[in-house]
């Protein structure tokens, strides 16, 4: 049995003393949404993702692949070469679940699957059903494509998250002697080899994390210092393509396949993290920057080229060709958070703000309202004749070929209370607005702080702290920077937003604080070089951007010819605000003098939360509307 | 030996009697382009192009291919399933040269490849050296994929070009032999199939124009009736990458992969001209009123997406990430010239006017000033960080792995001539207006029209008939819808552009037609429903598309940072445009409320012809800049 540092069991935390972060999360089952829109996800993603996700492994057959290796299936091996991790990743949904509620309903499932994984293991700790079963001769052959390390890293983190969830550790046996296999063979004295696409890498100093043992930190920061040396033959994509290009530490800008990249950089931060590596969090800072300062769309997706899956070039985020694959804003919610912890050089409000941005719009789009239909793409304008394709159909999908994103949702979903607030020495941080419960780090008191919210329904947080307080404790509530006015109302007085983006209080026992935000429909401009937002504007209301969708336009009106006029009034409530615009016609035809269309018919249109879209029927859609002529 | 009709020796024009056309072409050697740009163009691609092309075919492995499978080489296949085409292409320009100038520089090569291309060639007449030095098992097994027939459809137009330019029939045998073959196989008591790259259909009726031979007609026919039924095995791209999604008929919307549709069409549209279809007629207007009403880049250009090589949606049309592949101007010139021809609904100066902006700007660009380094990908903007690929790197390549555009580029500037000039009954039409000596149809007279031009350089165009005039015999040039308010002045008075855009003349010996166009520098936007050039304007000069290097921004500004003033005067020549900017400055961050940028230092910049940007240094570009607020 695999030996777990006791005071790990429960914690997604830094683990090495001199770690460079400031931020310590709390352990998952500490953060309990008890409500409102995340705590009414989670239970939805308990009773519906996750249920869904466990017959599909069934349906596509990733158990059969298991299975059939082992003499219990005659089953064709289906599926890519990286099916195994839909299995992992669900693993891992069902892990934060029993952290979050405790449930004992899928005990039996993992009991099974769990051991048939062990069953399927070879004697040497690999286990990775496409090349056992179908490609023996490739096994570390060819990890360009392979993805054997990918697969491992997220048996790994499954594991990890178990033992983590209730101790257990059977799943974390399998995983340890994988990664035993792996360090044997490209450890310190082994080969040099890293894996096409990274994940790996973070895993293992998770790893490291939960069981001390430092051997797998070494590993993840060998393959962090080996990257971008070209160890991987190109490929038609180019080295880029999985960020082989160029040594990570001298990678200032996100390219490439954006999953990849983001998951790399999760890595890249959790080893500059735990050894302390100054000038490789300075490039994760610099990556962070280009990422979402140049590469990011404004529902929070990554992702502006279907080929390759690839990042663009700053500032190129067309509306109708975003990939925006769902698993890039998860890969990005992982690497924020780390971000976050690591207090790097955005600081903590501007990290926070990005996953709140994420959450509310392009994971939460990614998902339908019965929590079974998912899209893998996620563009933020669909037109008329749109050509469907594989991975941004019209409608969302029960599961896809390629089905890394629906379990990767079940995962996130289930850990979001991770992400909701942190600690440091004698300060509990909240950094997202979530009707929850929170258990007081022991350095801030004994009891909890219980936060009472709809929030981004309405604005109204109201805080209240119950047991205990430490003198001197603190307690930080992020206020947005689009309601950076509003202040935190306390016993003792308002607190106004500081300079860090939080409000600060001094913590009374027993004592409510409430903030007010400002939840006033605003219009949103894109910076001058996004040649595709140009003289556009989207509607935003506190974090969630809108949409336009075809039918709520009405009669003989099309939402490609309507214009905002910017000045009317935006009324109405969270699911629906109500704004003008005047319908512009123009004659069929592609180019001819710079004259103004002519715009008539004023009508008010519904905007809905660009999250809810296509959840009625399918069909055209906008974020950005054009700016109609002042 | 193959018989050929003696009076289609010398002509690319439609055969049958019934033909529903209404113009007829004339023969290469009829249109003699004898200066300005355009006979600069094509001496350059004789002497540069074509020999750079021929030296090429040795070394990317073309010809070793088809040594290899007669034992005179030892080396292995290189290249794709369809290289043979490229040999094909280049014998085609080579015979357009040769109708072009008499050229007798390349027979000897002529008789040795066309030599060797018989030795390869089975008796069967099957000839494809990837399926016979490859996978001989795949021969006709997996038309999908495999190009057979689009090789064989290059075959037979290089060998109809052969034999239009100066009789030669060797090469003509072995594609007779080819296009038998598949006529037994295929043909009306054959097989049904269809290749997954359209090609063959407009080969096998231009084969019948030259041979009279119906079967060739006939089995295009079928072809065309076949497609959109499913025949071909659906991949992961969709049965619209290769327009096998729906009937040609009934396919109103150019989709799929660019190059492809655009054969299709030009295959579609002879089928429709030889056998007086009028529904399929119709079908390819809907069809050309998609591609060039919603789907053409200004320059000319086709295909917005690299992924699939595809059209986009309509209105898709992203400056920097347009695919604009080389070939699918070339295919478009090649169809329109045929929808010209037909007198399809858009009218003759419509399909006149689109071949000038393609042969101007989106062909023009596609080679540089030696007419030895080609685009493959022909973006309207180069972005700073443009993150490379292989078919849009930033800068012009000698050659590529998928080689399809450098000879296309060789053969359709050696046929530029057959593009300016039409005959109808008793009347010449100039469609393109370029330096040139045009024969005089027999029913004009006897003699020939000399156009003076440097054009579109300068604006004055010079016309005068030398020779005898058949009475009442009609003359009718273009005017540029650009220039709609230019007559041509003649002694009998000026002739204004007609409803048709053409000047209507009676045609006297001797005279001389002068035609001053206006050639004031103009501003161009874009439908308001193109979402990527919103508020942008393009700057055009004639049929010139110009665009900002930059190279020619000066320092401490970027081209990215432009805004065009919209009201001030556009000074300069053809070659160098000075237009007034103003730079904008923005902090970096992507979202933020709608204020409009700070914009100052207004400076004047050099504007350069589309076409000829990428000839100094690599460095980013623009054709559409943003407008700056008035």
């Amino acid at each position: 049995m695999s030996s777990i540092a006791p005071q790990r069991a429960r914690f997604a935390a830094p683990a090495a003393p001199r770690a460079a972060t400031r931020h310590r999360p709390l352990a998952v089952p500490s953060v309990r949404l008890t409500g409102g829109p995340l705590g009414a996800w989670q239970d939805l993603n308990g009773t519906a993702t996750i249920p869904h996700c466990i017959d599909q492994l069934e349906a596509s057959g990733v158990l059969d692949n298991f299975r059939r290796l082992v003499g219990e299936s005659d089953a064709e091996h289906r599926g890519y070469v990286f099916a195994d991790s839909d299995l992992y990743k669900v693993i891992e949904a069902v892990a934060w679940e029993i952290a979050r509620t405790g449930t004992s309903a899928h005990d039996a499932w993992l009991d099974d699957v769990i051991a048939l994984v062990g069953r399927a293991q070879e004697p040497s700790g690999y286990v990775h059903t496409w090349i056992q079963g179908v490609e023996p001769a490739k096994q570390f052959a060819a990890l360009e494509w392979t993805h054997e390390m990918y697969v491992a890293g997220h048996l790994v983190q499954a594991a990890v998250a178990l033992a983590r969830a209730d101790g257990r550790t059977d799943l974390l046996d399998i995983a340890v002697r994988f990664a035993d296999l792996l360090d044997t063979r490209f450890g310190a004295d082994g080969e040099d080899a890293i894996c096409g696409h990274p994940e790996i890498e973070t895993a293992l100093v998770e790893l490291y994390r939960l069981t001390g043992t430092r051997r797998y930190l070494d590993l993840a920061s060998k393959m962090i210092d080996l990257r971008g040396h070209g160890l991987l033959p190109v490929g038609g994509l180019g080295a880029h393509y999985f960020q082989d290009h160029r040594p990570v530490r001298e990678s200032t800008s996100a390219v490439g396949h954006a999953v990849r990249q983001l998951y790399l950089n999760a890595g890249a931060t959790d080893v500059a993290v735990e050894t302390g590596d100054a000038t490789l969090l300075q490039a994760m800072d610099a990556q962070w920057t280009s990422a979402h300062d140049r590469k990011m769309y404004l529902s929070g997706a990554f992702g502006s080229r279907h080929r390759d899956e690839a990042f663009g070039d700053d500032y190129e985020l067309p509306s109708e060709r975003a990939y925006a694959e769902t698993c890039a804003t998860i890969a990005d919610l992982f690497w924020t958070w780390r971000m976050l912890s690591a207090d790097g050089g955005a600081g903590a409000a501007r990290y926070a703000e990005s996953i709140e941005r994420e959450v509310h719009n392009a994971l939460a789009a990614a998902v339908d309202a019965t929590g079974t239909r998912f899209f893998y793409a996620n563009p933020l304008q669909l037109r008329h004749d749109h050509d469907s394709e594989e991975n941004a159909p019209r409608e969302r999908a029960s599961w896809y070929p390629c089905a890394c994103c629906p379990p990767n949702i079940a995962r996130a979903v289930a850990q979001l209370g991770a992400f909701v607030a942190s600690a440091t020495d004698g300060a509990l941080w909240i950094h997202q607005l979530a009707d929850a419960e929170i258990d007081l780090p022991d350095d801030v008191g004994s009891g909890v702080v219980r936060v009472s919210t709809a929030y981004p329904v309405d604005g109204r947080v109201e805080i209240r702290v119950e047991g205990d307080v430490v003198p001197g404790a603190l307690l930080h509530v992020r206020v947005p920077s689009w309601s950076a006015g509003s202040v935190v109302v306390a016993p003792d007085g308002p607190h106004p937003r500081g300079r860090d983006g939080y409000a600060s209080i001094r913590v009374v026992a027993g004592a409510t604080y409430v903030l007010d935000l400002d939840l006033t429909p605003r219009l949103t401009a894109a910076h001058h070089r996004v040649d595709a937002l140009r003289g556009s504007l989207a509607i935003e209301r506190g974090p969630v951007v809108y949409c336009v969708e075809q039918v709520d336009v009405g009669e003989g009106a099309d939402v490609d010819d309507l214009a905002l006029l910017p000045d009317r009034e935006i009324a109405g409530e969270h699911a629906a605000l109500q704004v003008t615009c005047v319908v512009v016609t123009e004659p069929e035809g592609l180019y001819g003098p710079d004259r103004p269309a002519e715009a008539a018919g004023e009508r008010v249109v519904t905007a809905v939360p660009f999250a809810s879209w296509g959840n009625r029927a399918p069909g055209p859609m906008r974020v950005w509307l054009p700016r109609a002529s002042r």
